[in-house]
């Protein structure tokens, strides 16, 4: 995006370039259906929710954890989105490539950054998708735990739409226990309600 | 909301509700328009924005700040919004009676959770609205930064609808200058330039 008014720094032009490509992501639709309306969710607003659940829910992890870093990942979680769109976890062609193309996206979009915090985010990312930490098995629980709270209630909408079974449903959530077991135990009645 | 499965305890209860009832940020309408996209902002997907800017632009401000507790302060900014709508700040009947509706919204939203966030959520919103700390400050400024560049890249589109003058705008954006007085030199002149 052009700026035509001069800025008084190269890494404030840097950083305000960010910021204006992040709005983008208001734009990228996710499967879900919000509970109070009729229209899908998007990321922008997900990425809010998410990092909202993370400053409540945060007592429900299974290790201690750093929550406002749990918080900083869930903002900029989804951002390779803009480019990579949002792949449904059931999606199993979509997964298969996923990686590669979130990948090339984390280059662009996080590069639009000063260096210093490009590697920053990149980090955040990275470390939310390798699951490995238990900042990241929490974040990945907060993630999928609003989703199957959308789908409660509007009746498993989005699971219905793309003929998810039970089992495919329980299956892929399961890593929420791996952050916060006993919200494991709240999804699983969720998901057996919503799909049975 | 109801919920027809049973709950391990009370408090769970609690927070459960809350996130549901916090769905509805995304239903609330700003008067900005996103940059790539002809609708209009919701507060949902504003405050995640905001959230980020924070995260991206911390080092701007005048003072040293608690970023974390800022981050959080963007997350539940709004929520009040739910019931009492969003304020355009140059709607002058509407910012009247802001005080009293959003006050009785706190009340009600907040409450929705155990007592100890109740009170942690409420204090964070008494803060960022009384806008004296350093950290309320500096959260005052990343709220009223982004819609300025909304505006911007949009030709001033809200502030036209609006018939909001280049005085104006630049009046009631000044606070910007309390929490990040480099960041105000910016808006001045995105202000100027949208406002001609």
């Amino acid at each position: 995006m052009d700026f035509p008014i001069p800025l008084p720094s190269d890494r404030l032009r840097r950083q305000i370039a960010f910021l204006l490509e992040a709005d983008k992501l208001k734009g990228v639709l996710r499967r879900s259906y919000l509970i109070h309306g009729e229209r899908r969710e998007n990321s922008g607003e997900h990425s809010w929710h998410a990092a909202l659940l993370t400053m409540i829910l945060a007592e429900y992890s299974n290790r201690s954890i750093d929550v406002s870093k749990v918080i900083r990942m869930m903002l900029v979680h989804d951002l390779v989105e803009i480019d990579a769109g949002d792949t449904f976890i059931y999606d199993e062609a979509g997964n298969a490539d996923k990686a590669v193309r979130e990948r090339a996206a984390a280059e662009r979009i996080f590069g639009l950054l000063p260096d210093d915090q490009r590697d920053q985010v990149r980090q955040l990312w990275e470390e939310f998708e390798s699951q490995r930490t238990a900042e990241a098995k929490f974040a990945n629980a907060m993630d999928r735990l609003m989703p199957v709270l959308h789908n409660y209630f509007t009746d498993g909408r989005s699971w219905r739409e793309h003929n998810v079974t039970q089992e495919r449903a329980l299956a892929k959530n399961r890593k929420i226990a791996d952050g916060a077991s006993e919200l494991w135990d709240l999804a699983q009645s969720l998901i057996v309600a919503s799909l049975r």
